[in-house]
């Protein structure tokens, strides 16, 4: 496709460099811009660069925060020995939205993946082992994707870890059946993690609300 | 969701302001950005910023142009006598995309939508008015959407250019089976179109390549 103007074809390969986004809904987003008062374009533009360049991240748990210190970090209500570790930071929201974890999290920013050229040292996993190694840790909790990449990222943290002079408890997130779900249609891998790790039928109706 | 960082708040909210982008997809975007390069963000965000702020209509047909006379309205081989009247810079893009088309176009810049709020002067109708009177015109196609907004917005046009002096052709686009679609699944407004406004057999034989 030809477009009649250089500003039009610059903004719609822009738009269209964002993943999941073509270049036909990338030409319907700049019309649309368009046709919103000039503010809205600036806003965007604006949030756009200042969060690229002026985010920072938590200097503890890696997550992402305005201050040096993240509001989950700070918090001395929480339980800062039991550390959750996740890939990024809507793992964190979707966590916190439960309600349900008082521990701490850490943020590795990404999952080793061979294939996508992200090794070990792309992401922060030696600040996790130093973390581990200086403070006092009672429980780490692996929750990654279960994923070949998850898995992969799984096993080198679980193995780094147990090279360290310190031991914390090393879990896992439950895997199984997802509540509402119906048995027929779960994959036979996921039933059966469902069945070996069953759990006493008197804990769960104390977790039913 | 709570965002744990004012810079992610923000630039989530402005992109999940553009249509069909909801704050889930904005997050991931806004992830998305903060792995690549900082001078993708930074060319997104002038693109934005150059786009809305400098672009420029071509002075006769209202499309958009980076020269106060666009590339189809200053080209000399093309019909000038031909006006198709469209509803964006998309639909110059379709019809220019089939090569079949010789003639020039008029922008309105949207349909006449009285729901949105959008009224014949918010369009660029009375240009196209002017432009009937002032310049020779033999023909103007009526290439809109066939739905209830492009009715309304064909129907005005019709009156409006039947109370000019001047009396060019006013034709609209054929309506009818897509070629390619099968009969049994057209809907029937569709088919009864197509067999109330038939050709000559002869005539379609030559349109086909």
């Amino acid at each position: 496709m030809e477009y009649p103007s250089k500003l039009l074809t610059g903004i719609v390969n822009e738009i269209a460099k964002l993943p999941g986004i073509g270049k036909r809904t990338a030409l319907r987003l700049a019309l649309y811009l368009l046709k919103q008062p000039v503010e809205q374009s600036e806003n965007l533009s604006q949030a756009i660069l200042n969060f690229r360049k002026e985010i920072k991240y938590c200097e503890v748990c890696n997550n992402i925060s305005d201050e040096p210190v993240c509001d989950i970090c700070s918090d001395t209500s929480r339980q800062h020995r039991l550390v959750c570790v996740v890939e990024d930071v809507r793992d964190v929201m979707a966590i916190e939205s439960t309600g349900e974890y008082r521990g701490v999290y850490h943020v590795l920013g990404g999952l080793i993946s061979p294939i996508n050229g992200i090794g070990p040292f792309d992401l922060s996993i030696d600040k996790l082992l130093k973390r581990i190694e200086n403070q006092h840790i009672d429980e780490v909790v692996l929750a990654l994707s279960a994923t070949v990449d998850g898995d992969t990222t799984n096993f080198y943290i679980y193995r780094k870890i147990s090279e360290l002079p310190v031991q914390p408890e090393i879990t896992t997130i439950a895997r199984g059946i997802g509540v509402g779900e119906e048995l027929e249609y779960a994959d036979e891998i996921t039933l059966a993690r469902s069945i070996l790790n069953r759990i006493p039928f008197e804990k769960s109706i104390k977790q039913d609300k």
